[in-house]
């Protein structure tokens, strides 16, 4: 079963996209473009190295919050359950990064 | 508060980084690289006008699960509320975006 | 004029594609999704932190020469002179960015 | 031997950082987050199906040229000579995707 807090938050971006007519524009392809750019403003505001969750706190917030959305409406758009896929990833990371090997991550 | 789910993860990739010593690597900027690629790995399935979610859909859902998996590790990291940002997103998108004009998005 | 070089390589690359049948294909905006997933992979290369100029050199090579040839293919479909535009956006960047004002980038 | 106009604009973008005391925040990976994020920005133009060249011609105009002038300080930082790195790609191409195989491009 999905997330009550994530199936309510997708319910709202329905409900936001159909009020404005704009359900045909929501494609899977247009949503994963929007994550992707979305992801660009918020890497923008560290290119330089800066301490942006300090200094920028309320846009970093805006930006996370931008690209949260957008996966949401991807995933319910898409039919994914990311509650589903995001532990079956966590197992397959487990299991690609054992403990006994440490190091940098890839 | 933060949603079960939502915080639940995050826990899961909070003890993942720190069983493999990684806590060190996941700073708020190295995460926002990791959303910015990842979104690009998705983007990618699609690049060409495919239909991706039909005839790739475990890579469709492998990905998305990679960039909200980031996504939720990046917000524990920089102690972002997930569901608030994303409820007072919600809201100023509403405002902006009032029924009365609609159009194409933005 | 457009440099030699450049319009040299962008021909072969309109030769590459009007071979293969994939002219239909190279839209501007699957050329801008091309570049966004090249782009995401340049960045995954150095998203903990690495040298990878000099442990990976060429993988970063070849990665922005991907991007290098996307933006060639881009700028010849939308029929945008690079040198130009680039020598406009100097001039932008110049009056922007005053010599008296030291600091970080923005 | 780089080409004359690519060489030229380099050593305009190293002045330019060097001018403003710039040259420690051109590090490659800074550089790879910025190329990252201004693709974001081109792609924005596009998200929602627009035929931005036409309607956005100076937004796309700009936002080519960020990318095209990141790409090329990005290789005089790497040391990476663009012409004979995108050669060497489009042989590669070649190879890979021989005359024989039509189809969709991967």
């Amino acid at each position: 079963m999905s997330d009550p807090t994530i199936a309510s938050l997708q319910d709202e971006l329905k409900k936001f996209a159909r009020d404005r007519d704009w359900e045909r524009y929501h494609t899977p392809r247009n949503l994963a473009a929007l994550i992707a750019s979305e992801a660009g403003e918020l890497l923008a505001l560290f290119r330089w190295g800066q301490d942006a969750v300090t200094e920028r706190s309320d846009d970093v917030q805006d930006e996370i919050a931008d690209i949260f959305l957008a996966v949401l409406r991807f995933a319910d758009v898409a039919r994914i359950n990311l509650e589903e896929a995001g532990r079956k990833k966590l197992a397959v990371n487990n299991a690609k990064y054992p403990l006994s090997i440490r190091g940098k991550p890839e």
